[in-house]
């Protein structure tokens, strides 16, 4: 608290990313980063950079690496936005869209930063409960909405919708804008890009930190109709004209280039993930089927808090959350076939699992 | 326009940065570029790091930045803010501070993001006249306020305040934030980082886009006390988790840690810049002393959109705004000797002086 600050800002409760610790021999399994690095290119990309440009600034609008996505998801260049890490896209969004007289709807199990961005721009959030298998029901969309947003897988749950059940909701919803966060879409759901030339007001968000493993340099997008992309343009334009700097411009084309990477390390975290699955319903844990790089697991008998706590002193972190509903399961990332094998070896060393 | 943007998005007027052509063969002295490279440290830190860490999210917290600023201007690690770019950091600021009853002070003529920022988060902007001269009277800001902002030395006028100045005025406005946005500080002017301590309510804001030829990088940062820190932490863990991507925190740091480099490059932007200041006198310019990497003059009898005209026919750019008071100018950045001695050649090749 401050007599300086804005009143609006004595009320902010800002998001807690997960732990990243500074020592290494830590298995981190808390934050679904990608096990692999980043793709060659995106190394020859960094290697090859001309650094005395980087006395100039960069290019504001991003354009080659908007031409770039615009060429990989076949739509036009004005109907892409970026943005520094899929956080700023989704901030931008909220300012853009979300301010509204009726209620944004959203899920009430998602990823926590939507309330954080509604509290930071004033905006009021009606919370939709998802079923009892944390399904996202969108049938239950259909009321009075200043705007929709969910994520397509839903985090930290990892389940999908079906492109289908979008649609029916875009459908029924073509006043306000609904936006799909497919942050994990590449791990096995159906993106909706596909959509977009349809439905002027869906807006689809995904990243470059999961598939393409670049999360080090922060690097989000979205696609939607030119008319939305203009709106984000505008905010984005009056709060930071160059949010994207050239190396991260430079290592985010290198990473939609390389393709052939792309989707086969994606699949191999596919088949650890179902691997993992497998063995974590063998100890005892009942699973959340995921289209993600993580798995959302909770024990039979033992408590969430517990495990990631014999995690941790075994120096592998998982991440837990402490809201009602969800506190007893472990959010588990998908890393190596080393990392998962180690995991798994751990949690065979509790001894409420041993017993079992 | 778009039914489907938030009403505040449709008034929105966004800031339009100078242009950055993509060809080469031009002489670009319109964005106030620094025209050395970045430190030989920058360049050895991007072919040292380990790209495979690029998987990985950034310390979203820039901790070792934070402690290698705060070592090198002599303050503590938390009274240390950084972001994409001083225009993020000044972004949060007006979030943060300048949310206020009453209307925020700064100078008529000055950095026109201010404006922009005041219209994204609707906050009242009371505009101060600058003297005939441009010089900022601080003791007209003894009056009501929400907040004060004013550059030092000021864009784009290039006219510095002296401490004594700026101190008296802290003296005076002790309930309200004052920011003082030192982006060319370096070239010439005194900073107001020595008075944060005394001064709670002060935030230094500085960039490494100019002085550290790192534009490309985006990287700024904000000094202050604890408790203006915190509530741009607030702010910042609002909005975006990972502003800083990891290439962007140890390019910063290299460039932070090369002093001498620093040092040098911008004692010969100085040196170059009084070098110009002779030169344009001599061809009937009036100049306004400069403290920046810039140059703001007008010609005595020719108009300043004329001049910019001319010199961009001859590839050259430099910047020239409509605004009424300071159309008649010319903002010209200090470039190489050769850019400065081809500028300046061309200039007396215009028909207009030729015959002066």
């Amino acid at each position: 608290m401050s007599k300086y600050w804005s009143e609006a800002i004595q009320s902010l409760t800002p998001y807690v990313p997960g732990e990243q610790p500074k020592g290494s021999n830590i298995i981190k399994l808390n934050t679904n980063e990608n096990p692999f690095p980043p793709s060659p290119m995106v190394l020859e990309a960094i290697h090859q950079f001309d650094t005395d440009r980087l006395r100039l600034y960069p290019d504001p609008d991003a354009s080659a690496l908007k031409l770039s996505l615009a060429e990989h998801f076949n739509v036009k260049a004005n109907q892409v936005f970026v943005g520094n890490g899929s956080d700023e896209v989704l901030a931008h969004t909220f300012m853009a869209f979300f301010r509204q007289p009726q209620p944004l709807l959203m899920p009430d199990i998602s990823y926590s930063f939507y309330d954080v961005y509604c509290n930071l721009y004033g905006i009021e959030a009606k919370h939709i409960p998802l079923q009892d298998n944390f399904c996202i029901v969108l049938d239950d969309y259909a009321q009075a909405n200043g705007g929709i947003i969910f994520a397509n897988p839903n985090a930290p749950t990892g389940r999908a919708l079906t492109l289908e059940k979008i649609e029916a909701l875009l459908q029924r919803n073509t006043e306000t804008v609904v936006v799909v966060d497919e942050a994990y879409v590449d791990f096995g759901a159906q993106t909706a890009i596909n959509l977009v030339d349809k439905y002027p007001n869906l807006l689809v968000i995904q990243t470059l930190s999961k598939s393409r493993s670049l999360a080090g340099m922060r690097v989000g997008f979205a696609i939607g109709s030119a008319e939305l992309i203009e709106g984000l343009e505008r905010v984005k334009n009056s709060f930071n004209s160059y949010p994207l700097d050239m190396l991260a411009q430079a290592t985010a084309i290198a990473a939609i280039k390389d393709n052939d990477y792309f989707v086969e390390t994606t699949q191999q975290i596919i088949t650890m993930r179902e691997w993992t699955n497998q063995q974590l319903q063998s100890l005892g844990f009942k699973i959340i089927p995921s289209k993600t790089n993580f798995v959302f697991a909770s024990h039979r008998y033992i408590e969430a808090a517990e495990l990631m706590g014999f995690l941790r002193t075994n120096q592998i972190l998982v991440r837990h959350f402490s809201r009602p509903g969800i506190n007893n399961h472990l959010r588990i990332t998908i890393g190596t076939e080393a990392e998962m094998q180690a995991m798994i070896d751990c949690l065979k060393r509790h001894p409420d699992i041993i017993s079992l």
